[in-house]
Formats: structure tokens, sequence, C-alpha cells
């Protein structure tokens, strides 16, 4: 029964920390994977790709998945609609593949509400706020208005690190990367309850 | 900050598991470990040795350590008193070691609600209770009523493995290991609470 199921892994942490460096840096060596794309209402921007950075729908679409309670979790962001729709992340689960969602702190909450026992949650930050700072101002690819609005989601994101299974601290993107390694491993290894429940019953009866 | 802690890792699971064979397996495959060693009031039997297998102290010394609260958690089983040293456990934290706990549910619990914030639990067993048996029956080292007693434990344990972090299945050792190895790093990576909230308010100020 090792192995068969699905399993989520979920990262959180500021923009800046080096969340996206991190996946690719690992993506070959966890196994069979399917990485979340969220779902918005925000305007598509040049360079970015339907069904790869979003799924790009409607506000009346949006609002009618989250009747049909479509969204693992969603959220108003500036006035547009970011989500996390199920089918997806149901359909890789079911295919025993890890689910990683790049979520902001709300996001965790709403997954651990849902699917705790399947799900691992990591904290990765830079090593001091100087230092995300330092960082944000440096890839300049965002303007003053947004890098300040970043750092006061960070500010606030930090306080609840506790929340998380694991911290890491990517002040070395080699060694970070090795411990994601570990932990996203471990992750897949969690195994539903009622899989647990199922297994203890003919584990008797065999 | 990443590494710098020690950490738990608490193995339970019937005898005939295969945990023994499980731990000398993935020893050398995850950093520095510090393999508790229990403390018993129980005879020294043939070809054990002291600080190795248990360590063996008398009754009046078991009870007083009780009384200074120098036990981690403690039982009697069978009229002797079993327990864990807290002094070893504290060293081989501060050291940075993972600190692996072969233990029962009952210790798993103690251990758990002392020690929950740096403790990953793993409950290893076989695929089958007739495999258990097959298994307890061919190593022929117990005696009848052993080998039933064990059955009965057995029993009684796995329904309380949903209060594990993870379960493993060992139907092959090969495999069986490369999980356990994963579970083994990652766990090293749990961070006390204290230091996590030291790092949010050194974090900040930084």
């Amino acid at each position: 029964m090792n192995r068969q199921s699905g399993a989520i892994l979920v990262l959180s942490g500021p923009s800046g920390a080096g969340k996206s460096s991190l996946i690719q840096k690992i993506k070959d060596q966890i196994g069979p994977i399917y990485f979340s794309i969220s779902t918005t209402t925000r305007p598509i921007r040049e360079g970015e790709v339907d069904g790869v950075h979003y799924y790009f729908v409607g506000v009346e679409e949006f609002k009618r998945d989250i009747e049909d309670e479509m969204f693992l979790e969603y959220a108003v962001v500036h006035g547009n609609y970011y989500g996390t729709s199920l089918g997806p992340v149901k359909k890789a689960l079911k295919e025993g593949k890890l689910v990683i969602f790049d979520i902001d702190v709300q996001g965790h909450d709403a997954v651990q509400n849902r699917l705790s026992d399947i799900t691992t949650s990591v904290f990765i930050t830079t090593p001091s706020l100087e230092e995300l700072k330092r960082r944000l101002y440096n890839r300049s690819t965002d303007s003053e208005e947004v890098i300040l609005g970043r750092i006061e989601m960070a500010k606030r994101e930090v306080q609840r690190i506790s929340e998380y299974d694991f911290l890491i601290v990517n002040d070395n993107l080699e060694e970070a990367a090795e411990i994601l390694v570990s932990i996203a491993k471990a992750a897949r290894m969690k195994i539903p309850t009622f899989q647990i429940n199922e297994f203890v019953q003919t584990w008797e009866a065999s």
C-alpha cells in the first residue's frame, strides 16, 4: 500500500524567498508531481500563457464555480479573484501524484482545513527582512508600490510560520534544495485517514 | 538556522515488522543520530550488554529517577520497569542529532505530549496479521506464550496507527528503507517552536 495514493505539498513564503527557483531545481528529483495552477479573473499579461501561468476566466464563470463548490480555496486580491480549482487536484491525487501548491498563508489554512491528513506544509523565507528587501529591489521587475506591498505581506506572513510543518531559510540554494527534496519525498508518504482505516480492517482479517 | 537543532524520530510497530533491520539498513544514510537506549529493571540476559541493549538498573534507582522526573516516559511491563531517561536525549538534541526511539504506542503518546514540535512518528508493520505470525514463528527465538503476547499487542497497536505521521508497510525491505530515509531526513528539519519564535523576532529586526 506504500506510495499508492497522492499527497499534497504546500509551499508558502514571501515573493523573493526563492520558491520558484527551488521548485525548478528539485522537480526532477521527487517523483511524479502536479504543480497546481491557480484560476484567476485578472487580465492576462504579456508573456503569460493560459493554462500555464494561470487559468484565466471571467468573473461570471468564477462566481458560478464558487457557488458550485468547485474551489479548494479562493480569495479576492486587489479586486481580482484567485482560486484553486478542485478538479485537477483530485485528478492528480487519484493518479498518485504529489500536488504542489505555491499559495499564501490563507490558502494554506484552507487546504489544512479540508485535506490535513495528506498535507505537508513548508514555509520558505530569506534569512532576514533586509535580505528580502535587497532581493526584491535587485530583481527590479516590480514597481516600488508592489515591492512595498510584498514587504508588508511578508511581515504579516512570517508571524504565522509556526502553523507550518517545516521552515526553510533559503540562504543557500543548494542546501535549501536538498532539504526540500527530503521533505517532498516524505510528504508523498502521507496516507489519507480513510485508507489507514481500511488497512487496519483488512490487516487483521488477512 | 537550518539543521542546527536536534529532532526526534519515533518508530513503533509490532515486534517482527522489521524495525531493527530497517534501522540497521538506513543508519549510515541519515546524518548524525542517537539511538535512544531504554533503562530497565529487568534482569540482564545472556548476550546483552549494559549500555548497549539497555541500561540495567535496580528498582530503587528507577523509582528514585521517576520521582526526580528523570524519565521522558516509563511503563511497567510484566512487573519490570522500562523507561527513557531524559539526560542522554537532551544531550543528543543539543548536539543536533536525530534521536531515534523504538518504542510502543504508549511511549509515542508520552513523547508527543512533551516534544511534539520536534517529533516525527512512523508506524512500521507487516502487510497482514498472517504475515506477522509467519515471521514471529519463523524466527523462533521466542516461546509460544511470548509470540501470542506479541500478536495480541500488535492487534491493539494497529488500531492506533492514525496517531502516527507515517505508516510504512514493510513488505519489501529495500523500498521500506528508501521511504524511511526520506522521512528521517525530513524529520531532522523540524524546528522547535521557541526557535521559530526567536527567528521571527530577529527576522524583522535584521
